[in-house]
């Protein structure tokens, strides 16, 4: 977990991997699936990586993952864990933190960026705190900051996720809804949630898309 | 939205798009993203096609979700909008079927799996509805009936979002918890939630995972 030393090298000239991509090339993974080169990710990358170098081989892990902003995609770019295949779990207590565990103990890996080690850094310092607006971010030192840290700017607890936090809703019997004549889960009553409540959505005439559907 | 004909012609023979993709391009992304070929995420995919065939060029959309179980996904792999940067959101009421909407407008295009439509389905029908054992699926026959069915199993209806479900939230202050000492949005309190409430985790040794940290 050391701090790369760069005295004599320009940061390009540095191979650094996060998992099986090189630095350059989860930039472009993230642009690609992000929309944009987030920084967060980038560093959710070396979260992700060094996850994996404490977690034990073997077991099937699920993530959980501490706040929705940005972390998730890059649990879901580098882990098998997804929002749609149920496997990434986001719980939002504003930290940035993620935990890999092992489905069936709970037992895993909790990686937080860990705010006493960011004085080396002050560019992700100032994105981490919200200290700059984001359009003075300087985002070519963020990135070459966030390469150089790469995991050194990582906590490490080992935790055991509770069942509360692990334990999945299997919906194993579905029905039409009465109202909506859509499919709905049975255990969510007579109805299904949407047509129980209040309307979610202002249903609107189809040429607001200049088209008849 | 007519059924393919494939009186004469086997399924392989037909290309079919999703988005981008051919049919058999999109199921190597989604077995790659996904873990596995999951055919609702496939389903999910016509659908996001057919979302974009009813949206105007032009403005920014976001994605409103309303399950968790594949669709997410779909819309992560086929637009622009991810879980980490906030243009989609999961509010789940257990119907498959998402909305994407002018991000300034909240007008958009809701795309839901017709349940009415599906009786020349019986493998879809039978998926959807949880009607056999994962098991007992015949995934050549769900997946043949996936690309078969296209966007004909699709319900289209143009919406409104309302701003309780498109106003973010956005943190611009953030400061250590004094308890656990990482970083949390002090709109949260004096403490990080996970502070303020219940312990979360049970802290548990390192030799869980065979290694000190």
């Amino acid at each position: 977990m050391k701090v790369l030393e760069l005295k004599d090298q320009s940061p390009q000239e540095i191979t650094v991997k996060i998992k099986d991509y090189t630095f350059e090339e989860f930039v472009e993974v993230v642009r690609s699936f992000h929309g944009f080169e987030a920084v967060g990710i980038l560093i959710g990358g070396f979260m992700v990586d060094e996850a994996y170098r404490h977690l034990p081989r073997g077991p099937l892990f699920d993530a959980l993952c501490e706040t929705p902003k940005c972390l998730p995609d890059a649990i879901q770019l580098l882990t098998p864990c997804t929002i749609g295949n149920g496997w990434l779990t986001v719980f939002n207590i504003g930290r940035y933190a993620f935990t890999l565990y092992d489905k069936e103990t709970g037992d895993g890996v909790r990686i937080f960026l860990d705010p006493a080690k960011l004085d080396p850094f002050p560019e992700i310092k100032a994105w981490f705190f919200k200290l700059k607006p984001k359009k003075e971010q300087d985002l070519a030192r963020l990135l070459y900051e966030a390469k150089t840290a790469g995991t050194s700017i990582c906590g490490i607890q080992h935790v055991r996720v509770p069942h509360k936090l692990r334990d999945k809703q299997h919906q194993n019997e579905f029905a039409i809804c009465p109202r909506c004549k859509e499919s709905y889960p049975v255990s969510d009553g007579e109805s299904c949630l949407a047509c129980s409540g209040e309307e979610i959505y202002e249903q609107v005439p189809p040429d607001i898309s200049g088209e008849q559907v």
